[in-house]
This record gives C-alpha cells, sequence and structure tokens, in this order.
C-alpha cells in the first residue's frame, strides 16, 4: 500500500483526493491531505478574524472529498445559506469554527470532524500558525492577504516576482511527519500562487519534501489563471515551483493532452484564462524524468480534472 | 415495553426525556417528545423569520436530550457562538436550519437530523403551520408572539386570561397517531403558556389526547413564573390545563415535596419566582385519581427537576 500526499488545498486537491478515496477504499494506497491555511477571503477570511480559527474553507473542502459519510452529510457540510443575515456562510466553516472552540484548538477541531465525516486518510493544516500570503509584484509593489491575491485587486498585467508569508510560519509536526513517510507526493493542481506555492513557504515543507525519498509528482494546471499565471507554459508553472521547492526534486509531471471545448472555453475568456500549453520535450530540458501526457479533464462544461482520470494517472506513476 | 410521549418543548421536555432515555436504552420502555413549534425570539425567531423554517430551538432541545451521540457531539449541537458576527447564532438551530433547505422540509430535516444524532425515540413537532401563539391579558389587551409572552414586555401583574393560535394550527399526523397509540402521555413540566399550553392549541390535540386510552399524568413545575403564573399553585396549573384539555382528562399529578434551598431561592425572588405550593386534597377534590408527592428535585444551585428522579416517578405510573 502506498502512501501518497497531496499538497495544495483548492478545488484541484478536492478533485484528486475524490479519485484516489476509491483506491484508498480497495486498500490500494493511503492518503494524507496537505492543505494551505493561508486564505484570507469571504467566509472563511470572517471566521479567521473574528474567532482566531485556522481559515476553514479549504481545510473543509479537502475533509469532504475524503469523507465516506452519507450525500446529505457532505451537502450539509459544503452548504451556502442563500440568503438573510447567513447569506454566504458556509455550513462546514461553521462546523469547524465552533468545534474549533469547543475542543480548545484547530487540531482537535480538524481531528473530531475527520472522525464525525469518517474521512478515509488525514488532512492536515500545513502549520498551525497565523498567516498572511504576501506577493511582490513586478513594479516592486507588495500586496498581502491571499484573497487580494486570488481576486486581484492590484493591476492583473504586473507579474508576481516573489510570495511570501508574513510573519513565518512552521510547519506542523503531523505534516512533516506525513512528507518524510510519503511513498509519493502529489503537487497540484491548483492556483500556483494562492493554493500551491504558500504551502512550500512554510518553514521546513521544501526541505522535507526535497528530503524525503517518495516519488515527487506534479500536476499542472488545465488553465491559467489571470493575475497570477498570465500566459504560463506548463514549464512557466513548474520553473515557478521550483524557486521555492529547489531544481531537481519534481521528478515526474502529468500534463493534459485533452483539449477543452470552445463552448466551456468562451466562459474563461471572458476572465482572461486560457489552456495551459506545454512541450514535453522543454519539459524533460527542465531535467524532469517523467513526463506523462494524457487526456486527464472532465467532459462537463467547468474545465477541471477529473477525478477517475487524474487518480488513475496518480496510482499508474505511484 | 410502554410507549411514552412526552408533550412540552422546553428545559422541562429536556430533563423529563434525558431520564427517560435510560429506561428506553434498557428495553422498559419508548419515547417520542411532541415539541412547542411557536417559539418567536432570539436565534429561533430570527431563522424562522428568515428562512420560514419551523422554530429550531425546542426541538434541538429534545433531539440533544434523545441523542446517544457522543458528548461532543451533543456539546456542538448546543454550542452558541460567543462573540463576532455569529454571536448567540445555536450552531444546532443552524444545523436544522440548512438540512431543511437541503432536504426540502422541516420534516426530513427533523428526520435526517434524528439519525445523525442517533436518537432513542422520535422527536415530533406539535405542527408543521408556521404560526403565532397570542395571549389576550385580564385587561382586554392581545399580545402576539411567544418571546412576548415568555419575557413579557406587558405589565406582567396582568393575568393571563386566555391562549390562542394566529392562524389556527393543524396537528402533525405522527403527532397525533403517536398521541393514540400512547401507553402515557406526559404533560409538563415547562412554561405554562409558553411550552404546554401551545400545544394543546394546535387542532385535533387535545381531542386526541382525550380520546386517547393513554394513562395522562400531568408533571408540575417547580416554581411560578412572573407574568405567566404568578402565585399559582400546582391546582392553579392543573385547572388551567384543564381549560385547554377538558376537565377529567388528567389522571396522575406529580408534584415536588422537595424544598429548594435559601440559596438557590434567592436568585428566583428577584425575578418574582417562587417554589409551587400544592395541597394534595384540593388536586384530589378536582378530580384527579392519583396524586405522586416526591422529591423530585436537583440538588444543583439552578431549580430544576432531576432527570432520574422525575423519570422514575413517571415509570412508576406508567
Amino acid at each position: 500500500m502506498k502512501n501518497i500526499v497531496v499538497i495544495g488545498g483548492g478545488t484541484g486537491s478536492y478533485t484528486v483526493l475524490k479519485g484516489l478515496k476509491e483506491y484508498a477504499k480497495e486498500g490500494l494506497c493511503s492518503i494524507t491531505a496537505v492543505v494551505t491555511t493561508m486564505d484570507s477571503g469571504g467566509d472563511t477570511g470572517r471566521l479567521r478574524d473574528e474567532y482566531g480559527v485556522l481559515p476553514p474553507g479549504d481545510l473543509r473542502r479537502c475533509l469532504v472529498a475524503l469523507s465516506e459519510e452519507t450525500e446529505l452529510m457532505k451537502e450539509l457540510f459544503q452548504y451556502r445559506f442563500p440568503k438573510g443575515s447567513l447569506e454566504g456562510r458556509s455550513f462546514g466553516n461553521l462546523f469547524l469554527t465552533a468545534l474549533a472552540d469547543i475542543t480548545g484548538s484547530d487540531e482537535e477541531s480538524i481531528k473530531e470532524t475527520s472522525k464525525i465525516l469518517k474521512i478515509r486518510g488525514k488532512v492536515l493544516p500545513v502549520t498551525l500558525d497565523n498567516v498572511d500570503l504576501c506577493a511582490i509584484l513586478e513594479d516592486g509593489s507588495v500586496i498581502c492577504g491571499e484573497t487580494n491575491i486570488d481576486i486581484p485587486k492590484h493591476n492583473p498585467d504586473l507579474k508576481i516576482e516573489k510570495a511570501y508569508l508574513d510573519p513565518k510560519a512552521r510547519a506542523y509536526k503531523d505534516t512533516l511527519k506525513a512528507i518524510k513517510n510519503a511513498d509519493s507526493i502529489v503537487i497540484g493542481p491548483g492556483d500556483l500562487y494562492t493554493s500551491i506555492i504558500p504551502n512550500l513557504l512554510v518553514e521546513g515543507v521544501s526541505d522535507a519534501i526535497r528530503l524525503s525519498n517518495a516519488k515527487k509528482i506534479y500536476v499542472c494546471n488545465l488553465m491559467t489563471k489571470y493575475g497570477e499565471t498570465n500566459n504560463y507554459t506548463a514549464t512557466d508553472h513548474i520553473k515557478t515551483i521550483e524557486r521555492y521547492l529547489g531544481k531537481g526534486v519534481i521528478g515526474s509531471v502529468i500534463v493534459n493532452s485533452g483539449k477543452a471545448s470552445k463552448e466551456a472555453l468562451k466562459e474563461y475568456v471572458k476572465e482572461k484564462a486560457y489552456q495551459v500549453d506545454y512541450n514535453a520535450q522543454e519539459i524533460y530540458d527542465l531535467g524532469i524524468k517523467e513526463v506523462v501526457e494524457a487526456d486527464v479533464m472532465s467532459k462537463k462544461i467547468l474545465i477541471r480534472h477529473d477525478s477517475k482520470k487524474i487518480a488513475a494517472e496518480i496510482m499508474k506513476l505511484s
């Protein structure tokens, strides 16, 4: 049985974890999700500010992805109040926040929620520290707060030069242990600067990944994101990650060879997002040992990885 | 095994249900809680107004009382956010409200929550209709809204002449069935006008109790309540209930013979609440067949029924 660690936090992690869960059920792998905890927007940001909890949003999503509870419980956990004084508030976020107060810590809250949701595997925050993500843009200006980078309030045509955490964050001990004991470490897919790199900025994490004997697999995004990865090819994504993780750490890369429909792309064009191009040779030239080109797209109208397809490719590599 | 139906809604029901649950676990009884749904105050009132759900507060309390989930889950369900934008909001209320939206009805929400909380027995709303409790005072003025009667915004020295529902409410079919099939029906303890009588005002409920072959037991309150039952003796309580239920329906009454400590009473005197006096002969003179005089008080500082003691007396009568 392979120990697989998935690093990320957003929708990308959700998709991968959901797919891998089926293999875990068959006893073919055990799963640990390492989750970014720098989110500062929306309901999550509000709970973080008002109650001093770890941002619950990404944790919640990963917990649901690995949950073996009923569909109703999962739906409840992902439920948002549609109107009234609770408009936009996520039930699962409130659940984690209330439990953190009752149990006395985020750590216990996540552990107890994991039991209640009957999760297959583990969900670990990358850090227990309360820190913010900041970015230096190419014009030298600094933006702080994940939500300001994710939904750019700055000029989105300016390139992000460097991301850092303020203050510094120390890695959660269980996370380092999971990385050390992993057989495979899956990085991505997910928003480069807001879901992936924040994990690598936590002290000890990049080192632990580098030192781990695990196979390190990068799952490249399907789409670019305006304000974060304008015109990025797969090579650009990898190079950016290597700036934080170190060169030669990633051994395998999965790129998508499927083509999105014109209809699906139309919505993305409005947000200046385009399908990520790749050139396999260019990736090999970076020193990557293995490039998997596969159609790993969902056939639905939202351009997402397909849970089953991406999990199958990860299992083949693991 | 005796089918016991407990009619009420507030803290009194919680106490009785918690005590009876232990007998149910041993297979000695099955429990159905019939719960008032006219609350209009606090977080409950707000959810009712904004989301059109049945007032969740009393349902929540009864669900927790019968729950066999972990202490943590029960604590979570009773949790109130202590500060911030969610200050005063009850987690369990939000749970029921979210599930009502997801499942499409209050009925399903209660059923699913019952499963999730692993309740021993059933919790049934007295009605699914959205109605308000109103009271006519002795000076002829009318107050509407349960919270205005419960926490009197009127002159609390004025006696309540009559309570009614606006508009009329039809009984929930499962509730009528439970009453019909009961071996014992326990009415009270609970605030007379805000937890007990609202149930009796729902069309079909008093008739069903009257026609049921069950033994009808009234558990009298320990304390009077300023603005509702000023200076009421046990006889006054019974007479008031009989105005709504009909004379000769209640067969047995449990009154408390224990004396509260001076220390405990001190807090109540501030709110003009006093221990309920009783005269057993006076109660027999009303036509009650059985008067149980027992020390059923908790020894804690809050003057409440003791779960074990009151359940034991109910089981002896059943």
